[in-house]
């Protein structure tokens, strides 16, 4: 098997396996204990196979200069605060977010098996990567997977100029028989920066209804967000709905944070160096909710799960529209990702390369693409 | 205390008390308990005070008519049929919605009260009015409460002309300490065929991004449910992020059925008398899911309510845009409508009391407005 190889497109072909290794022990250099190190590249690998590269191995370079700041904490204990049959407080210590992730995720699955369902609030963690990765951990146990994240502020509420509410993703993992399974993780914003951004460098316009310029006004600037602009909810203005977006973004940051002691909406904070902490906190860090639901909980897992097969087969058969691709059951994309990326490696582009190796530099570890 | 007046535009206002009693005295005469007839007119008049009158009194005469036709049992025997400490699994024997909604909500809290949270999904109900409702019933126990259903399918998964999905509705209602409750009760379609319809009376065009015709192609034509069209998930399409409504439309679908086994999607029963029954089932009946969430299972009630007035007053005092309201709390309009229709009364149009009046003739009941 070959490892490295530089290929064609400028990019670096990485094999994951390896990529996991070389991740890990870059965060073991950081001071992060081994379980812990892999954890953080389980999840920065996972983000790159399903093809979300804005939270792969791109993210490194942020989580070191993070851990170097002595704004994230490589020793964490993370722990159990308070709890009931079936839910959990977690604390994570301010730990990397994918450790406090994986931990508080392992906690509802017990939960679950124990009394029907288990559900996990957790505070003072930081970023944590794909929220899909954590709900499809509950799958092998014949459980649907919950999980959802509160983020930097971007997004704005229906009728408002003030960035309060972040991209808040939620995912939602869901057992089948013969089908590979229901995973919808989703963004609950229509666009995420990192998209805006890669339309400004290319000099495209964005399409009207997704962001708003500093008064407010519809934009189909890619860089507004520069500006003084903002990321509407989904659905876009009232017209469209846009106030259900606001609902649905606003319930995953009261659940991420409120809940479970974390900073809510505007005092999220940054999970980037560059930005500073805000002044005002209202919590601990950013936060998390995760849940596991034992589906023999309700009705035997068997019968449930044919049911589900169903539920694919119904919607894989809709009628398609000229022009367009078939239908798709949400996880889709990301599991054909997975099966390519798997077989041909994954591919580092230029400048996460560089950042990459500047890291591995200043941790006393050979270059990646030796 | 004036109770029923005819007033200006041609509207009967009707104080809500009396209209409660007089509703349950409509379902006891169909056949229906004391008990069980007060849920129904409960629900259908919650909906009238909270200025949502297409899930009110309009619906008594469908609902009269599917009890005619022997589509609905009035004497139920609403059950549980599978549980663990957290779950419960609820046959409502195709009750009358509101009856089995309740049911389902309570059930759902007194579990909570052991667990630290509480599930049930259930399955042989219908039409079961205001998902917010049931979402509220937490509030006084310092719970979080959550309501969904399936519905008639009307809504297009992302790349289909084929309508598989209802408007889906999710509630979640959100204890406070002294401001109002944050209640989010909102179909995840961005539109509802009422306002369709109400949009075609009127000679209006629908805004683009709402619907689309039978090719699955844009359009603002609001009849076009009636000519073979379809309502587009929240977001649009998939420039606007319609993929994700899909996903969230499709979660409430398989919570609301496939859980505890009532029809999913294009299989749920139309709640309508002049519709047929499907041929095929996959299940029994229209589906719905509830939750209560102890808030002090992950903190104490109080501290947590206390941070939720801190959200609101963060979220109430974002900067707004010239020109349009003020940054809203979800459940804000609702409210002000409860509180201006409980003292002022409700008004029902000439051919709602006209069709109730009708029902109340058949059941050998006074009319309305004498």
């Amino acid at each position: 098997m070959v490892i490295f190889v530089l290929t064609k497109n400028k990019t670096t072909m990485v094999n994951h396996v390896k990529l996991k290794q070389y991740i890990t022990t870059l965060f073991e250099r950081m001071g992060c204990s081994t379980t812990d190190a892999e954890s953080v590249a389980e999840l920065l690998v996972a983000a790159e196979l399903r093809g979300i590269p804005s939270h792969g191995v791109m993210r490194v370079k942020d989580y070191y200069q993070m851990v170097a700041a002595n704004r994230i904490n490589t020793k964490p204990t993370v722990k159990v605060v308070h709890e009931t049959p079936s839910t959990a407080t977690v604390d994570g210590d301010n730990a990397l977010g994918p450790i406090v992730g994986k931990f508080s995720m392992k906690l509802a699955i017990e939960k679950a098996k124990v009394a029907g369902t288990g559900w996990v609030a957790t505070r003072n963690s930081n970023h944590y990567g794909i929220a899909g990765y954590y709900s499809m951990m509950a799958l092998e146990h014949d459980m649907i997977g919950i999980s959802m994240t509160n983020a930097n502020p971007l997004v704005v509420p229906t009728f408002s100029t003030s960035k309060f509410l972040g991209t808040n993703p939620i995912a939602i993992a869901i057992p089948t028989e013969k089908h590979p399974p229901f995973v919808a993780d989703f963004a609950t914003a229509p666009i995420a920066r990192g998209k805006l951004a890669l339309m400004a460098k290319k000099g495209q316009k964005a399409p009207i209804g997704l962001v708003q310029d500093e008064n407010g006004h519809p934009t189909n600037d890619p860089d507004t967000l520069v500006h003084g602009g903002g990321i509407l909810t989904l659905g876009g203005d009232v017209e469209h709905g846009g106030h259900k977006g606001y609902c649905l973004t606003s319930i995953v940051d009261i659940f991420s944070s409120v809940l479970g002691g974390a900073n809510f909406g505007p005092f999220v904070p940054p999970q980037v160096p560059y930005l500073p902490i805000p002044d005002k906190k209202v919590g601990d860090g950013l936060g998390h909710f995760f849940g596991a639901i034992r589906i023999d909980a309700f009705r035997p897992a068997k019968e449930f799960k044919l049911i589900m097969d169903k539920w694919i087969e119904t919607f894989r058969n809709a009628s398609s529209i000229e022009g367009q691709p078939n239908v798709m059951i949400p996880g889709d994309p990301e599991r054909k990702n997975e099966e390519k990326f798997s077989k041909e490696g994954i591919s580092i582009i230029p400048q996460v390369l560089t950042d990459l190796n500047e890291v591995a530099q200043k941790l006393g570890v050979e270059p990646l693409n030796q």
